[in-house]
Order: structure tokens, then C-alpha cells, then sequence
């Protein structure tokens, strides 16, 4: 396992990175409006977890990333003040029914549920808990309701300590698609996501901090095309090719600009489709579990860190 | 069509009841304590279709019993005071993973909702339509939450005039299973439908009037039991026999006192089971889809009540 | 564990059974048409694994249940003579769309299938391994064709050994439904299983040796009636009642008399309806893995027959 | 309706097309080897039909290319010489498992099945019907057998007088994934459909005509990018650029030329992912009505080729 903690090079960001075996993960933390801006990110702490190899249905591999997710999360609540007894409520976001959007719903089914035994029982619970409950507010052509609004209609009622947002996404790269999560504590906001939100989950609206769990699950074409270009540049200056003769005028283009021109091309003729890979069914369930697992360790003291595919169904 | 209307006989209840080919609508008003108390139900309208028939899987059938329902429920909405325009909840109670209780959750998958084009677009609403939303709250062992917080949570949000509530309910008898449906406008009370509620949904708690639709989806094993002397007796009774030399003692003992016996008999030794029939996958599909169509008509004018089928997905 | 043998009392019969805390094995060796007449089974060899406690969803009981299964159904192929590298097409019979019937294709989803390695590289199979081969033929509604027609036309092109067939079956009392697996070298008869089967499943037809695997998952009404008589008539006399005076003439019926009798009142009026118990979904689902978990270990040595679950998705 | 008939142009080639109102059905006779080499297409017939908007899901539109598809397969069937009582086995190819491989057995579920009626009672079969049978033999990886070969084994025994097999493809351009419906009485050739199968369905091993009917469902990422550039050349050239300056080389490219360096740039690195769009389910779920409705009018002349919505379930 190798190291690596990058800071001050940015003023404003803070960050360091881990690789074991295959999976990447980087911690990094926005600080203020400077590093904000530098980077493009809202001032907050993320962490990332790459693992190239998630889609070859490796089961061994599925559990050290659920391992390793165990750990960071918990070491993430812990960094940004969350405790050990503070309540949860698990929010699985986007549509059942289409299943590159099914994540968040997955989870919630797979990840163990315990306040009911703190409001009935009490007495009864055994160390080494806490108060969790998870619900999947559905999306708006489902239900008619915003998933916010249910949700601030729930927190309202149960008043958790902390709200966890699970949510599939759109991609900026193909390789990325069902091989990353990523793990921030600036909430969801609107038009993040595969759904179309309008309303964000944030602490603003709902009063107590939101962590938003994200795994990219679909692409666009364009962002296909326009990776193939970086791609094919490199792979031809690898081999001495003169770029600016091979490629042309595209060639001193930056990435945005030809992005904005892939996109011109295919959007108006309905070619620009949010695509996700052929096994999308296995892809989103390995991950849901992988969630659905590091949850349960992170949360519940009382659930083996090392082990813990065991403790989901 | 052969129609009946009984009132008077008993202070404090109106009823009447109405025969069409194979389904029987009985409704049934109780006006008083006194009703109440002399037929055991609380004070409230109720209306029962039977179609003893409905296990058949025979659509013709079904869409003759979606349209009585759309008329029946439409016609209740407006005797209980709901005018066109008012918004209405859907709510969907039961746990979708456990068939004989999903019958909530699918009729919420399959109602049309509407809510959000009036909150988004309202003067694009075409007429003839009201705003529906539709929520499954699931169960307390999958998100922690007791349903009736769920649904108080999203209605103090979402500002509902009227809710409906969906359920599966046990039957007081084998023959009533997945072959009645029941409308009440009494809300739903702990310890109703198949899951154990411990709150309930009603006026008092939620602020707005709550219609519960009830389908009987399962029976206790005791309660076959019990139906099966009924029918022996009866059988026997019509046979000339001589039913206190038949059954002995069992003959002199009343239903309820029958009933105590059969479950003292069963019930510590496991056998008191709640089951439900062999085909109840294809049972629950074909009632959620005659509420979801005649709900979509009853509440509706734009979407025709003799032909329901058409609009349910 | 307590272990006891049986043998010479009847004439033809051998039969031993075991006990582990709450698993009871019977092993039962029709040897002759004097056995077979005597307790009404076709002469063959039978292993009934009996679990009460099944329905109570209790993980480490169903993985002690299927470490069980896979050393008994080992040994079982043993005795009749399928030697370790003998080739295994295993069938799962029943309709998938139908919860209580969809065992046999469950078990056949979750089998794991080696054959295509055998046929495609067989110098790069590991040992320990043999080659496995699984089918599901689907119903005679679904399909248009006998399963057993299905069944025949796969093993004239694949030339399987020994055929183990899974089957969902009508239980003969209540407690045995999703509670007991029946394992038998006799094939599967017409008209046994829950679907109307017109052709079989045996050796005569197929021209290798058919294991069945029976489980019983689901009751007729009149059954669980009849059961019931047995079980007031037990109470009573426990209480010391005069159960010719509590039953009358029912007293004096026998069991199958009794049976007639309640089949002759419930039928006619459609009462008699095959029912399952409401959490079917869920005993069907723990069923199917508790016998793929117990194949995978018996048929293949490299598999541990002390941890089969681990091998099961 | 506009119809357009083309013949004579290539020797050995038939072809005629139609539109009607967004679907375009294109009819194609090869006839010859001299017209085989010249379009690169195994003699036979073929029907394509083309419906650009399909994945709108419009349900108008959608029994509409229902209504086209079994009037222009009925004219096939006519065409190739397979009359009105000839025994139909559809085989619905793929892997029930992948939403995108799934469409050949939904299609089996879906599909009105006859041939046991024949079978069992065949006086009582009211006319305009004929014998259909239907399988989904499933995929290597579940069953442990080429789907060929259990197809091959079901003939035999069942003797139909031709197969209706059903598949989904890799597709040629992004713009043909789930809009399009390829019918042709080539057989299945191996390597065609998602899955690698190994042996082909054809007349050659199965000694009756095979039909095979396709529909892309997946494309490559590196077809993605290949379409792309042809439409940026266009797009470019519409607007008067100089596509050799602006592409440099690769404007230089045929389309294979190019399509092998993007293959060869993505390959290596994992990059040329089969993908498909996000709303999988909800397209395979349509398509698999439109051909399992289509089929229904098409074999029974009793089922209405004009509304044949009605009869699929």
C-alpha cells in the first residue's frame, strides 16, 4: 500500500491519496473560497475511490473495496464531526425502475435498518449501534413529489443527525462508469444526478449536515467521443505522430471546445444519449453491495470492518 | 343489474346493495353509536364489490369490476364531501417483497400522477384533470420508520385535501380472498392489514380525511378451519343428518367459540400460518391493476369511466 | 446427534434416521414389491431431511441444512451407484411466474454449470471438478410443450448420466411446506408437483437414472382441515375429553374417510384451493439456496461440504 | 404512404421500400452469389424495419409498428413458402439476466403458445389458429449447453416445420439501437447476437427454414466514435469547412480504416465497452410487445392483424 499526501501546493486544498492492489482512493479537502475556485469544487471534503477493475465481477475484489469503503467512511463521519451515536437516515435517490438510476433504491434494501429497535425497545439494543433508517423516495414521475420535498417531510419527522444521500450519475469519462464512488459533505444539489432534480438536499434546506454517496453509472455519447480524441492524441504522439497533421484544426482545439462542438453535432439529431454499459444489471447490484456493506460497518461499531460483506443480504 | 335497498331495520344503519352479473357493490352507512355498536364497526360509509369470480383470471371480468369500482368510488368521493378539484395522496401501505402484501406498492407503480404538471405547469394542465401524487412508505423492517410517519411527513409537506390508502388485509374468510374489495372512509387503524402498524392513519392524526381501500389477501390457517365446520355443518344439514350426532359437542359450540378452540389447538404448535392461494402473484397484479384504472377514472373526469383499462400502464 | 437404525421389521424396508439439532434425516430402502406394498412407496432409495424450524428465517440453520444436504445427497449417489465423474444434467422443473412453483428454476439460476468448460477446454478443467449441466424447461402453458419432452430432446444431444430433477411439490400436512426436502432415485411421476404433469421424468423414458428432489411448498385447504381434526382430536385427549362425545361421528372416521368428506364439501363451492404461506417469496428464495449451496458441494469434490454457502451467489 | 420500388440496379438484388408516417420497412432479396458479393449479405430474404422515434415511448406509434410487423411477416412467411398450418417453435435467444440480451425471452413470455392445444385436444381448436411453441434456451454461462444445441434437441422431439428465432444485436450505429427490427431467413450465424455463441440456429443443422428476428440492442463505444466523425465531416462540410484541414488526416480515412484505429486506441486499455441507453428496461419491455404482439396476428388468423395489442399480455 503506497502514500502519497499532496498540500499547499494549491493554497486552499488540502489533499493525499492511498492505492492498494487496484484501488485508488484520494481524500481532498476544499478549505476556502480560494481553493474553491482553483479547482472548481464547492469548500468541502470529498473522498474518491477508484478501482479500474470493479467491473471484471471479482467478489474478492468487491470486498476489499467494501472494506476500504468501511474505513474511510467511518474515518470520514469522524473527520467532519459526525459521532458515533448521531442518527442516520440513509436516502436511496433515483428511479427503481430504470436500472442505471437504481443504485441509491438498492441500497437502501441491502443496508440494515435498526431505529425501529431504539423507538420500541430501547433498553433491548446492544451496544455497538446506532439508530439508522433508510427510505427511497422515488422521483417525480413516480410519486408527483420532488424526492427533496419527501425527504424534508421525513427528517422533519425522525429528525436524524445526519442525512446520507445516495445517488447514480452522469460521467465525465466512460472509465469511469461503474468503477468510482465518491463520497462528499456538501449535500446533492439540483441537476446533479440522472434524474432531473430541482430541488438540492442540502443542510441548508434540511437543517443537519448531508453527506451525498455518488457512483457515475451512465455517460453521454459525446463525453465518448470527446475521450476518444484525448485518447487517440495520445496514443498517436506516442508513436511520433505529428498531432497537428493527423488531426488537424481539432487538434488545437482545448477539451471543452471540442466538447461544446461533438455536442452541437449530435444533440440536435438525438445522437447524444446517456448510455451505460451493456452488464448494467450485475455493474449496479456488485455496487449496491459494496455500499450497502461499507454502510454497515461504518456505522454500526458492532458490524467487523474486515469483514463485512457478511452482515448484508 | 337487480338492486336492493334495505334501511331501517337497524337504528343508525343504511344500507343497499347492487347485483351485476357475477359483482355485488353493498354500501353501507353507519350513522351513529348506536349502529356502531350494533354491528360492530365504526361509525363511517363503507362500500364492499364482491366477485367471487375475480380468481378466474378472466379480463373481461376484471374490466367490469375496474369500471364498477371507478363509478362506485366516485360517487363515495362526493357523498363523503370530496369535491373535484381536491388534491388527493395516494399512499401504497405494505411491503413490496413480500407478494401477497405488495398490492400498495403496485397500485402506486401503476396509478397516473399529476401532481407535479400542477406545480410545474399549471395553466398547461389540461381540464378534466386533478392533482394526484403517490407514495409506498414500505415497512417498518425495511426502513426503520413506521409508515404513518412517513405519510404525516410528506402530507404536512405536500398539503394533501384527501388521502387514499392501499392494503392487503387478512380475510375473515378463505372465499373473501382476493375476490373483495373494500372502501371505507374510516382510515386505517393499528393493527389492520398484514404488516403489525402500530400507528395508524387517520383524520385525527394526518388532518385530512383518510379513505382506506382494503383487499383481503391472506387468512389464517384457524380461519379455514373454522369456515370448513360451517360448511360441513351445513353440507350435513342438507343431507338430513343429524349434526349434533355428527360433530358431538363441536355442533353446539358458537363460530367464535369454535374459532378460540381451532387456534388454541394450532397456534402453539406453528400451525396457525397465514397463507394465501398457490397463483398469488398473478391474483395481486390483477387487483392493483383494477384499483390503479379505477382510481385513474374516479378521479379523473377526463379519463372515461366505461373504458378504464385504456389508461393504466 | 443421535442416530437411529430400523431394519427387518417390515419385510423389504431398511430405513435409519439421524437428528442434529433440530435437522432430522430419514434414510428409507424400498427393496422389493413386499416393501413397496406394505407402506405404499415405489420401490427405490429415499432421504427425507425435515427441518421445523426452516420458516423462521434463520441463517446459520439453513447453512447447517445444506451442509447436511450436500454429505446426504453425496452419500445418496454413492449408494445407487453415480460415480464421481459421472456427467449431471440437473432440471428445474415449475413455472417461474408462479412464487411457490419457481423452486426448480431457482435452484437451476443459482447452480453452478461446468459443463461448456468440459466441452470447450477440457485440459484446463481443475480437479475436484465434473461437468454440470442445468436447465430450466419451463410449463406446458408457457412453453407449449412438456417439460418432459424438453427434458428428453436436451439429454439425447448432451448425454447426460444421471438426471437430478427439482420439483415444488403439494404437501401432504401443513408443517412439512417449506420445511422438508425429499431426495428419491425414482424419477418424477405424472401428476406429482404442483403443475398438472401428463409425462414423466424416469429412467424408462430417459435412459439414465432420475433423482428427484421433492419440496413440498404448498397444502390443499382440505388438508390443512383434515390435519386439523388430528390435531383437536390429539388436544382433547391430552385433556382428557371423550372425543367421541366432542367429535360425534367424526370420531369414528379414519383419516382418509375424514379427507373424502371434507374434499366432498369444499370442492363444489371452490373452497378447496391450494394455498402457501404469505412469506413464500422469502421460504422459496432460502430453499432454492440451501439445495444449489448442497449441490455444488456434493457433485463437485473441489467445492468444501463444511462451508457450502460460500460457493453459492 | 409512400412506397418506392427499386430492382434491376444490382444484378441479384431485389429491394423496395415503404413509409409510413416515422417507419420505414425496406424489403431485400438477394438472390444470387453475384448479388451476395456485391452488398456483402448471405443469400436470402430480408425485411427491415426502421422506426427512428421508437424510443420515444409513444404507445400510439408502438402498435402501430406492431400493426406493420405482422402484416410485412405474415407477407414473408408467404414469400418464403411457409404456409398457414405449418408448426412454428419460436426460440427466444439471449440472457434473461441482461436487460439488453433479454429481449428473445421476453418475447417468449410474452407470446400466445398453442401447440399443447393441438397436441392434447385437437378436435376442439377453434379455426385460424396453428400449433406455436415457444423456448428461451438461455446462455452458456446458466445452462452449460450451446443454445443450439437444446434447440437442436427440441426439434428433434417435436418435429416443427420451421423456427422463429429471436436475438439481440451488436448494432452498426448508435442511431439503430432499439429502432430497429431486422427479419430474414438466413438462420442465426454464430457470433451474431450479444452473446459469443459458438454453433449458428440454421436449415442446415436443423433441417427446417430458420427466421431470424433481430433487433439492436447494444453498440460499441468505438462505433459511437466512428459514427461521430462522419457526422462531424458532414456537419463540417455543411457549413463549408475544409474537413481536410479541420480532421487533417483522418479526413483522409474510409470508414473501416478508421473505425480499426479508433478499435485499436480503445481496446487495449478497456476503453470499447459495449453499451446501451439508459432506459434499457423500458425499451426491451416495448420492443418485446411490439414483436410478441406482431407474431400473434401474423401466425393465427384469428388474432386481428389490426389491433393486435389486445392479445398480448
Amino acid at each position: 500500500m503506497a502514500e502519497s499526501a499532496g498540500g499547499g501546493a494549491i493554497p486552499g486544498i488540502q489533499s493525499s491519496s492511498t492505492e492498494d492492489d487496484g484501488i485508488t482512493i484520494t481524500q481532498l479537502q476544499v478549505q476556502n473560497e480560494q481553493g474553491s475556485k482553483a479547482i472548481g469544487k464547492v469548500i468541502g471534503n470529498y473522498v474518491t475511490i477508484e478501482v479500474p477493475a470493479l467491473r471484471n465481477q471479482d467478489t474478492g475484489l468487491q470486498d476489499r473495496v467494501a472494506t476500504h469503503f468501511a474505513k474511510h467512511f467511518e474515518a470520514f463521519l469522524q473527520r467532519i464531526g459526525v459521532g458515533k451515536t448521531a442518527n442516520v437516515l440513509i436516502v436511496g435517490l433515483g428511479n427503481w425502475n430504470v436500472t442505471p438510476d437504481a443504485l441509491g433504491p438498492l441500497v437502501v434494501e441491502n443496508v440494515m435498518v435498526t431505529r425501529h429497535f431504539f423507538e420500541l425497545m430501547p433498553d433491548q439494543v446492544a451496544p455497538g449501534y446506532r439508530a439508522v433508517s433508510a427510505v427511497a423516495p422515488g422521483v417525480l414521475g413516480i410519486t408527483g413529489i420532488e424526492s427533496s420535498e419527501i425527504v424534508r417531510g421525513i427528517a422533519d419527522r425522525t429528525k436524524p443527525d445526519v442525512i446520507i444521500a445516495i445517488d447514480a450519475l452522469a460521467s465525465k469519462s466512460l472509465e469511469r462508469v461503474n468503477t468510482t464512488i465518491q463520497i462528499a459533505d456538501i449535500g446533492i444539489h439540483p441537476g446533479s444526478g440522472i434524474g432531473n432534480k430541482r430541488k438540492g438536499l442540502t443542510k441548508d434546506i434540511l437543517g443537519v449536515p448531508v453527506i451525498a454517496i455518488g457512483v457515475p453509472t451512465v455517460v453521454y455519447a459525446s463525453t465518448i467521443v470527446n475521450s476518444a480524441f484525448d485518447l487517440m492524441q495520445s496514443h498517436m504522439k506516442a508513436n511520433k505522430a505529428d498531432n497537428d497533421q493527423v488531426f488537424g484544426l481539432i487538434n488545437s482545439m482545448d477539451e471543452n471546445e471540442r466538447l461544446l462542438l461533438v455536442k452541437e453535432v449530435l444533440n440536435p439529431i438525438g445522437h447524444d444519449l446517456l448510455v451505460t454499459p451493456k452488464e448494467v444489471d450485475q455493474f449496479i447490484e456488485d455496487i449496491a453491495n459494496i455500499i450497502a456493506s461499507g454502510l454497515n460497518a461504518a456505522l454500526h461499531d458492532a458490524v467487523d470492518t474486515d469483514n463485512v460483506a457478511a452482515y448484508t443480504h
